[in-house]
């Protein structure tokens, strides 16, 4: 409850933030239910920016999205001024420099070290491998990586000491890691429970139940239909 | 020369924070030869950051190791004043935000993003491929990695607009991509020529040229027992 009052007013102090910001053009090349995209999403809404959003169709890419991000020719791209930055977590750092407000990042040099630490943890041994338990077609890489991601869950377990990985609000750990409960929703992936992983279950919920998290995360239907269109373009890479 | 000159005159000027830095307990983690390691050397040495080596046997890691890096048992590991940092990129972010002399990442947010997003560039794309090109031992896969490291020597060839990534002096992205020099002189892989990848190949020289990444390479014969004992390593896995 104090928490939902205090981000109404903090929302509400940043308004001028949101006009300025709006001016300024701040695109977001995305696919609506991309837990990737809904990083950026949830980093700018905390901030209070406002931005445009722009549909990418993964089956078809537009001519947009290749020339912002012709290295990778992947979604989010941040556009900013018409300077586009591409790489979610190269995004959230972004964010965090050039919007000061609502910093997602610690101050301390050596708890910042310990943030991007987790985040390149998250993305390198949680990510690839909850993405491989849930599409891998073959069934013993599927389980290998299946005990890959219950290692890095039990890294992240040990690590979460308070409400979030943030502390007391939610910061660029948090954001990384909303891959997993969302897998744990959307795919209902039996990642966690109050037996096993308690802490992430727990904060799982907490994650959920953020006011920028309630406003932010698509509809379980457009995860679902995110997810189903990686699927079958996955499918139809391995054939 | 006058390069020279004005590296000498900063290290001198620098000589207060040696003092300070080494009193506050910087010890380096690492094995003689690692690039990984050579990334911080580099870097320590480009701020006048006094350190104790401590030498770590790859084949019988020590307790202080598995204590300082639990979750991936790698080397380098940067301890300040008892405090572990692992994963070389997060500790060069570490190393500049401590100490600010002789930044090696750009001021502005967006020139900052741009580094980051090549430095992660070089370690998903480049650094993974080409070790697959000089250590796989399937032949197949040993030419999809070749042909997967020329598309990222394309891409940073493009990149590259002044004497080094960093402009005209040396910053994150050059002591990142020291891994591609490195390979070229060590392995003897013909990775660029004055015909081939020109711009790297210049860069290159101007790079190894460099007083202080002069003082910190380690020898060629050093080098080569360092990738000895690596390729013997993933032999003995490959069994």
């Amino acid at each position: 409850m104090i928490n939902t009052l205090v981000a109404k007013v903090k929302r509400v102090l940043q308004g001028c933030n949101v006009i300025a910001a709006s001016e300024e053009g701040v695109k977001l090349l995305g696919s609506v239910g991309s837990p990737f995209v809904i990083r950026v999403q949830i980093a700018l809404v905390l901030k209070g920016i406002d931005y445009k959003f722009v549909p990418e169709n993964l089956a078809n890419k537009s001519e947009l999205l290749l020339k912002y991000n012709p290295v990778y020719k992947k979604i989010p791209v941040l556009v900013h001024n018409e300077k586009p930055i591409s790489e979610s977590l190269v995004i959230l750092e972004y964010i965090d420099e050039t919007w000061t407000q609502n910093p997602i990042f610690p101050s301390d040099p050596y708890q910042r070290a310990m943030a991007r630490f987790w985040c390149k943890f998250i993305d390198d041994k949680c990510v690839a491998a909850a993405l491989k338990s849930v599409f891998m077609v073959d069934e013993k890489e599927r389980k290998k990586a299946s005990e890959e991601l219950s290692n890095g869950l039990q890294f992240l377990e040990d690590e979460l000491k308070d409400k979030f990985f943030g502390g007391e609000e939610i910061g660029i750990v948090d954001i990384a890691a909303l891959f997993i409960p969302l897998l744990q929703e959307v795919a209902e992936f039996h990642l966690f429970s109050k037996g096993k992983f308690p802490k992430l279950h727990k904060w799982s919920r907490e994650f959920y139940n953020h006011p920028v998290v309630k406003e932010t995360m698509p509809s379980k239907e457009q995860q679902f239909a995110y997810f189903k269109v990686v699927t079958e373009r996955l499918a139809a890479l391995s054939k």
